[in-house]
């Protein structure tokens, strides 16, 4: 239980965008006990388990962004709660996202997973939100756009970015604190996922279930497949590259199997500061959300170091973890790349959990669409969300040899 | 080695008090590699091993402590080296203090062991030097004063006072850049030294060599003895009393055997910020040296994480390392109670290491001297100092009446 805040009053008016995924899910727990901040809006794309508990929260409005579940489910959502607005489709969302801003919301939480939350962020910055942004997909894909809108706006007006993944909040804390001259390297940790220790030759084997069963990180499934190849991390390096604006040669990954500690920065003596928690969504959440205030009270998942399991780091072994390398191949390469190599992941990783494909062919097949698709340096929004389709469509039609051989 | 920085002029002068010991060791290490830095004044006690790399290091004052040693060799050093300036005795280094000062020096670095340092420090202060303490028993014996008179300097002018102890230079790292409001608490790590694992019954029969071998740290024979007992975590955690002006409910230690982070802060949220390197003086040295300017190269010793050792945490086991709760007591009782410790136990620690009494029998004469010695809430440095002369007295009664029993 999260113990709330004395004297406290609301000073977010939050916009939740995927309330019932697991980042939603792990939100709605914190706003709970948590006066400061109060939640205006949310949207679901299809499930609606988390309707009542989204109403007791006090939301004024839902977006389904599933039309086929907005038109099936709308009547009789208005009849039990007369008073909530209900916007439909994804073009629905983004008109909930202008109709909350107006109404006093200052914060959005972008928890929807995959390439579909690019959309809903541009439009975030454009309204000047304070954003938490749970989605990586967003900068993986259209990082250079997200990263000019950004510089298009004076400093003093520009919107914070928080980020919410636990690697990234850290390193936004650390690198928020330390001069930076002082700084030669930014360090993500990975767990190394389920297959740290097996075998090379029983890889090829792995099974769904195996894949899915994270050692320290509860999370979604597509985000659970793609830290078991490390192609999350993969994606985390591109992620942090366009958030801090750091080059490829001064992002490091080191694999830490107890997730405990979340990020560090190497310092220029050789020295090195580090951040951590337990490793639970709770503390990135809350702190994104109550950015720059501070939380008073001790999540109640977290734990004192002498509970911590003991400590290691160990080197990337790019045999285990060829997706990793493709990705950092990618964020290398720039332009295009990263947004072909984000799609054509997210329908690989579809592809992998609906059982078409086994787990060693996602990087084989990633690497293979990659070299299919065209190239190109520059782009605008719309050049990456086509490269977006075509990668979509390529990996399709790689998908349907597969099952003809 | 440590690679030189590229244009860099020297950007400090420096006193080096206790240039013969370990820290003074590793500090002209450091300095041999390091332009940033110039050397212009330094002491030795007795020993005149280190004079011709204190020459070498361009040195053009030089004080002996010890005041025999001064009037034996003053005549031959003068002949060899005419142009250096010598000083005798505990006075001739306070003087020393004042003409380096006039001749451009800016910084100090306090490397004397035991309770001599405190007069020097003083002097430091009123000379408006920056100082690097690697002399905690200042702050031990005579916190209070030391408190006083920097807060008796306005803030603008008062002179910065750098810790060279690993854990507290973490700290300060640490503190200066976290907002107070996120901190809950500051934790220093222990190495729980050579006896954290030994039977506890095995303990009364450890001798000099077993206490001497550190698992860790590469220090003086006086902080080792101090480590193995944890009575070095101890005057460590009523340093941070008063470096920091944080009660004790806020400042926690835990074990840590690989002695890889030096410090952590707890924050608010249950999440922790730590600091860490390579366990090697040269760290906080240069650090203390620099700020606030930057260190640009890495120290040779420093190592990547994938290369430290799988780093635990412990609870401190009072029934083990009976020492650290004397310490804490005293810290807790205030007063006279930290100099009366701190001077008992270099008392106590001297006898252990000429073979006079047991490695037990340290915590257990400390308790029984800080019985016997009367208590004062608060003192002028006279009363501290004298407090720190009864403490010394009653011990060698105390060990008067262990031989004769």
């Amino acid at each position: 239980m999260i113990v709330s805040q004395s004297n406290a009053r609301p000073t977010r008016e939050l916009v939740l965008l995927g309330a019932s995924g697991s980042i939603g899910t792990t939100t709605r727990q914190f706003l709970k006990g948590q006066p400061a901040v109060r939640l205006q809006a949310a949207s679901v794309h299809r499930s609606l388990d988390s309707l009542p508990e989204l109403i007791a929260l006090g939301i004024r409005r839902l977006a389904l962004t599933d039309p086929e579940v907005f038109e099936r489910n709308q009547e009789s959502i208005l009849s039990r709660y007369p008073s909530l607005q209900i916007y439909g489709g994804e073009k629905g969302m983004l008109q909930m996202l202008a109709d909350a801003r107006s109404a006093g919301a200052d914060t959005v939480l972008t928890a929807i997973v995959g390439a579909a939350g690019l959309t809903a962020t541009i439009r975030s910055i454009e309204l000047d939100y304070k954003i938490a942004l749970a989605n990586k997909e967003t900068l993986v894909t259209a990082g250079p756009v997200i990263r000019d809108l950004l510089l298009s706006i004076p400093e003093k007006e520009r919107p914070a970015m928080l980020p919410v993944d636990s690697e990234h909040n850290s390193l936004f804390q650390l690198l928020e604190l330390v001069r930076p001259e002082f700084i030669r390297r930014l360090i993500l940790t990975a767990s190394g996922g389920p297959f740290r220790t097996t075998p090379l030759a029983e890889l090829q084997q792995v099974n769904r279930k195996e894949v899915l069963s994270h050692p320290t990180w509860s999370m979604g499934p597509k985000i659970t497949v793609d830290s078991a190849g490390m192609i999350n991390k993969g994606l985390e390096v591109i992620e942090a590259h366009f958030l801090f604006g750091r080059s490829y040669e001064e992002i490091e990954v080191v694999i830490h199997p107890q997730s405990q500690i979340h990020a560090l920065l190497e310092l220029r003596d050789g020295s090195y500061l580090m951040a951590g928690a337990t490793p639970s969504m709770l503390f990135p959440i809350a702190h994104a959300l109550m950015y720059p205030n501070v939380l008073e009270t001790a999540h109640h998942v977290a734990r004192p170091p002498v509970e911590w399991p003991a400590l290691c780091f160990e080197k990337v072994d790019p045999l285990r973890y060829p997706g990793f390398d493709i990705c950092l191949n990618a964020g290398h390469r720039g332009g295009s790349a990263p947004a072909a190599l984000n799609a054509a992941n997210e329908e690989l990783v579809a592809a992998f959990l609906k059982g078409e494909i086994g787990f060693c062919q996602i990087p084989e097949l990633l690497d293979e669409t990659l070299k299919r698709v065209s190239w190109f340096a520059k782009g605008s929004l719309a050049d990456y969300i086509e490269m977006d389709r075509r990668a979509r469509s390529e990996v399709q039609s790689l998908l349907k040899q597969e099952v003809i051989a």
